[in-house]
């Protein structure tokens, strides 16, 4: 970068070099005062959080939350300030607020003591929630390939048996398992396809049946805000307990038919997922600098190029099995290169006015979607330049 | 959402409401405190700027945002608060600081009163530095398709000349406006194309050529770190000022010569372009239901999909330039879909062990970056979680 400031130097009498530096000291001020306010509302959070530990009350008041927000707009149009900014700000310290009530709030037990069988719990995804249900005062047992000469001990009187197994195993274990259940036990899978392993649990067990799948991965620390999708099976009021546990840990449902799901993760995992993997390929085939690139590019870039990276920094086996699920998503996958292909052609064929013709017809059906991914990603891109 | 607050109620004695309410009191007195401080803040940054414009001294102290930062992760981690947080907190103050001062101290022109044309100067990038350059007292003027006939006026005495005109449109613009320039008159253009655009001007013109790819859109409201790629022509030295006057702008210049820019810009535009304009022609043509695949989706498709969003929010005839631009640029087209299309096979073969290899395969190749993608996007995840 070059020094535009050709004219500075002997210009900059002394006593506005002390101006300055006295400003700098009262801004540094401002900032220790700061820290100081923030320390202070950490301490009047924890002892909101330990009278609602106490009276097992709520962690979230969301409708506080925004008063909260536009009390502080107000204010801030009233000071001079930009509101935006300001609930910029504040929107970091309610999160933050949030994520630590619920590291305690959030630990809570539904059904404390409960005896909890995790089927597959040796597995990544297995661990992580026997993790979860002991903090929470389960009771809580595991069970891998190995152990189903125990099946018998370990299935007794349990009220929950969460299959954390592959997407191809689940049907065969919820076979084998079933009988083993006591009747009112609850039977869920948190496997990323739903409609085959429902219908498995369901024909093989019973009593109550749930099938759930988290949308996030086991390195996920918090579940603020975390996404289960819940298809209903069987006696839904058995199983209400169990995703009330989810609420305490702060997760968001979204209850969704089987069919609907599967579906709709074709597109949003597969295809999605497969295409990521493809583009990085290419990189990788063509040897393409991936740092030079990134000095050369707009932000935008910068964060599509991190979702390409981001994909193979985590598990290989993981991705197989969503891209390899169905022969339905294997169509969806040849559907889309073809798709992909006709578009080719009308840029070999060099025909701009066809394409510009595409484009408007897609961005009429995007239609409102376009202008929010506008501002979203603006919004993300802004956090991107300034934090890296 | 369910609400799992089974035992409140009753169990709530009104003493521990009244201490509640008590302590949301304090929290708002804290949180107005915060806003108070802020609009000191910002009070004393403003005569800070005040001080700087007098004198001419630079927006930016790169070194002092990092002390600063750190005095406070230092004071934070002494006070019990989380210094990533904190830090996070202090990013957003500077920055709006930063871009605010830049309102004030990076309107300042480098050449106040020289005479530019910008040629183009009704289209959208036209009109985007004409602006600039106003709003920095140079005395600007606009030439486009139909004033040709006063070219001679229009080029009288001009410093500088922007072409802004389509990418195919460039070298003729430059060959007939070049026997029009005053010899020392620094010849530009801004197309997301360097070598066949320099390689014209430095034909036409024997005084000062630099070619520039700002990384931006018209709709960009701060340069603030906005990045320029500089392509250097003939006498450098002669163009420094331009230069100078993105820097003063807050733009970050990046040096490359054309040959390398237009390659890199074959991936980082062209078949990213590509690949999401035919991804959001795929979700079109198959009607997916947008809306409900985002209530089903991990935040980071969220993100993903905003991507695609975007791209339709923009003017198509941008992006049909870029992506029709050279024969080179379809050849790169043809081999991506020529390699999407064997790692399909693959999927087709149900080759899942060969999908794992070439997935760590290029995981290693990623090497450490995909590390830092998964920070970052992990990062700007969070702040979508909590923004939107």
């Amino acid at each position: 970068m070059t020094n535009p400031t050709h004219s500075q130097g002997s210009s900059t009498p002394s006593s506005s070099r002390l101006i300055l530096d006295d400003l700098r000291d009262q801004i540094d001020a401002v900032d220790k005062q700061l820290v100081d306010l923030l320390a202070q509302r950490l301490r009047v959070v924890q002892q909101i959080t330990e009278i609602k530990q106490r009276h097992d009350l709520p962690t979230f008041h969301p409708a506080r939350e925004e008063n909260l927000i536009s009390a502080r707009r107000v204010q801030a149009t009233q000071a001079g300030l930009d509101p935006d900014y300001v609930e910029d700000l504040f929107r970091t310290v309610l999160r933050h607020s949030r994520v630590g009530q619920l590291d305690t709030l959030g630990r809570r037990g539904v059904r404390p003591g409960a005896k909890v069988l995790v089927v597959g719990g040796r597995g990544q995804m297995g661990r992580f929630f026997t993790k979860w249900f002991r903090e929470s005062d389960y009771d809580v047992r595991v069970m891998d390939r190995d152990d189903w000469p125990q099946v018998r001990t370990l299935t007794q009187d349990i009220e929950l048996c969460m299959l954390a197994v592959p997407i191809d195993l689940t049907a065969d274990v919820a076979a084998c398992i079933a009988p083993q259940l006591p009747p009112n036990c609850v039977l869920t899978d948190i496997t990323s396809l739903k409609e085959k392993p429902l219908a498995a649990m369901l024909h093989s067990h019973h009593g109550p049946v749930v099938g759930l799948h988290p949308l996030f991965g086991p390195t996920t620390t918090t579940m603020d805000k975390q996404i289960v999708v819940v298809s209903p099976g069987r006696h839904a009021d058995q199983c209400q307990w169990l995703l009330d546990q989810f609420t305490v840990w702060g997760n968001v449902l979204v209850e969704t038919p089987a069919a609907e799901h599967d579906q709709v993760m074709g597109i949003v995992q597969a295809l999605r997922h497969f295409a990521t993997f493809a583009f990085g390929q290419f990189l990788h085939s063509r040897g393409v600098p991936i740092l030079r690139t990134l000095e050369l590019s707009s932000p935008i870039y910068r964060l599509e190029l991190a979702m390409v990276g981001r994909l193979f920094a985590q598990d290989p086996a993981l991705y197989a099995e969503i891209v390899f699920a169905t022969p339905e998503r294997q169509a969806l996958l040849k559907d889309f290169i073809q798709s992909f292909q006709q578009n080719l052609d009308l840029v070999q064929r060099g025909d701009k006015a066809e394409f510009i013709a595409r484009f408007r017809k897609i961005a009429e059906w995007f239609g409102p979607f376009s202008e929010q991914a506008m501002r979203e990603s603006t919004f993300l891109v802004d956090k991107l330049v300034h934090r890296f």
